[in-house]
């Protein structure tokens, strides 16, 4: 692994489309007392589920640190898709603090490391320590043997971009333009940072994301490609729903945009569910948190969306909340997706913790020479 | 009123502290269906007490347009302190649409017109028309016979900042630096511009304001001069409760900050209501949305807090939100404005609306020779 000082695009290198053949997938191990309720163990069940769908159709390696190693290594015992890397973490958000992977022409990958302030530092970052996460990308890696763009000072989080592989990447005024993150920089400087590091033409600022999702309203909660030049994006119908206005907002910009090759784009509404999925007091007990840690209190909405979801090479990973609009959502990604497998996951247990199944991943795209 | 194409800082004028000498105060008579529900009737009984106890030592503009006028003047007969203003406004927050006033050593005093985007604009702002409210402030200084000094297209509204007179003002990153508002800045230039406008030579930059503020957590929420060097806070000791983290964050810059003279700040901790103040399903029905307008839902916390006070030039004028801080509050700021009367003012009609005391008010600083 060597140290890189020129700039991704320059070298000629862009970040590929989720869509687009993998390596693999990283993942962490989940423990932290401030995320994940009664120790972790529902939360646990569907992580592993997850890994073992996407381990269907390629490798996964599950982080962990030294100290759960151990008995993660015996959960695995049968799954020898799924590899246990000791990297340590400061809780389980692979696509946040994963390395963001470009590609050349020639099929060479480079990751990058951003730096992470846990989604807003000392502004209004959701835990007090991040010093292991902002490590973390780097340590992947390392482990991978890939080479590493740093892109330190720059902050940001892997669920803040999406990229169609062919120029074009998608984020959110919410996160990109949030005080915790880039403030010294104007928005015309952040978007010619992405260009540089992402090898795109074009960047398309969705103005809102989810509401009440704690990372600023990243863009892989809200929208995501289906494949260049067609987006999913989830949407309500219902006026009286505050994620309707949100919703709307990025709907008048995606009509009114053309992405980098000049093409409008196909716009599938996705529905967030019916009814709020909203926190209980019974899970509420459950949490630990620590001085300095985001809380949450009782009856708060969480910010579910079938959005969420993680393009594996032969499956689609899709969240599932227990509502009426869970078949639905899973319907519209099946007619999108036709030649990939869909795999519903009973998603509440990660929800609760913040996030969702493609904020657990980090594809790790397929090199020209490398082992699958 | 002459156009001003100069700097008030270059021009030798800067923003008084509201507990200097007024010549006045701006309100706006609250009609507005979306913001004040059953027809506005208690919003406007409240804002009539705030008027009648301002106006016991300062003059009253009351804006209304020219439909509400005739019906205002009936009910402001016998009130000859308040005087009605025939000036359209899209609702009723003087704090962020009136003029910000500046003042020179002479005793010259000068209006601010700053761009208004209906806190947010097309990103997040809380309506879809904020024409009105754009064109209010330079209305305002046309009326009392003010220069006004146009600072569009910089967008901030009055109750984003506060002066303590002596060269030092207050504001939240959250507010100043969210992306509705001016993106195409950095922080640092952001910075550089409140200087020149409100001749400041240090700006104290507090990361948060009060929880759920649908204002981007404007200062005059969570924190206020009593006079220079000395400030009051939003506290809570609650630890469960999402304003500790905020309050917490705005401690730890204000302990560790000098204001433009050098000197430590005097921070007093002013209690949030103990139990949080929400809507209820029965408040919800009496409002009116428009297209655009930003909505809300039963049992939303409400940014409720007793940092939103007007000081007028005999007294301070203080939300009551029937909490048992209620009282704990009024004693906190009979202490620290030994010199003026307290007024008590039932509130929740006001916060209902999105805002306080401190929202609807706009003090016009004294001139040396100007009526009073």
């Amino acid at each position: 692994m060597k140290k890189i000082v020129s700039l991704p695009a320059e070298d000629g290198y862009r970040m590929p489309g989720e869509f687009e053949p993998h390596r693999g997938c990283v993942m962490i191990w989940p423990v932290r007392p401030g995320s994940w309720p009664y120790g972790g163990k529902e939360a646990q069940k569907s992580f592993l589920e997850i890994a073992e769908a996407i381990s269907e159709s390629e490798k996964v390696w599950m982080l962990c640190d030294h100290e759960h190693a151990a008995k993660l290594r015996g959960i695995l015992r049968d799954k020898p898709e799924i590899y246990v890397l000791e990297i340590p973490t400061d809780d389980a958000w692979a696509r946040d603090v994963g390395p963001t992977c470009v590609r050349n022409r020639q099929g060479n990958v480079r990751g990058i490391s951003w730096e992470f302030n846990a989604w807003g530092g000392t502004f209004d970052g959701l835990y007090a320590h991040w010093e292991k996460d902002d490590r973390a990308a780097k340590a992947i890696c390392r482990e991978l043997e890939m080479d590493c763009y740093d892109a330190h000072p720059f902050v940001l989080e892997g669920g803040s971009i999406h990229s169609d592989g062919e120029g074009t990447v998608l984020v959110t005024e919410a996160c990109l333009l949030s005080p915790g993150r880039n403030p010294q920089m104007t928005k015309e400087e952040i978007e010619n940072h992405l260009k540089q590091y992402l090898g795109a033409e074009k960047i398309i600022w969705l103005p809102r994301g989810i509401y009440q999702d704690e990372t600023n309203e990243h863009v892989d909660n809200v929208c995501a490609f289906v494949r260049p030049g067609e987006v999913v994006l989830a949407w309500t119908d219902n006026r009286e729903d505050p994620q309707w206005e949100l919703s709307m907002a990025s709907l008048k910009v995606l009509e009114t945009e053309r992405d980098a090759r000049g093409r409008a784009f196909q716009i599938h509404r996705l529905p967030i569910p019916e009814k709020p999925v909203c926190i209980t007091e019974q899970e509420l007990l459950g949490f630990q948190f620590e001085e300095g840690e985001d809380r949450r209190e009782a009856g708060e909405r969480l910010a579910a969306s079938y959005v969420n979801f993680y393009i594996s090479n032969g499956g689609v990973i899709v969240p599932q909340f227990g509502d009426v609009n869970d078949k639905k959502a899973l319907k519209i990604l099946e007619n999108l997706f036709p030649e990939r497998k869909i795999y519903p996951i009973w998603a509440r247990p990660i929800i609760v913790g913040g996030g969702n199944i493609h904020c657990i991943t980090q594809q790790i795209p397929q090199g020209k020479d490398i082992d699958i």
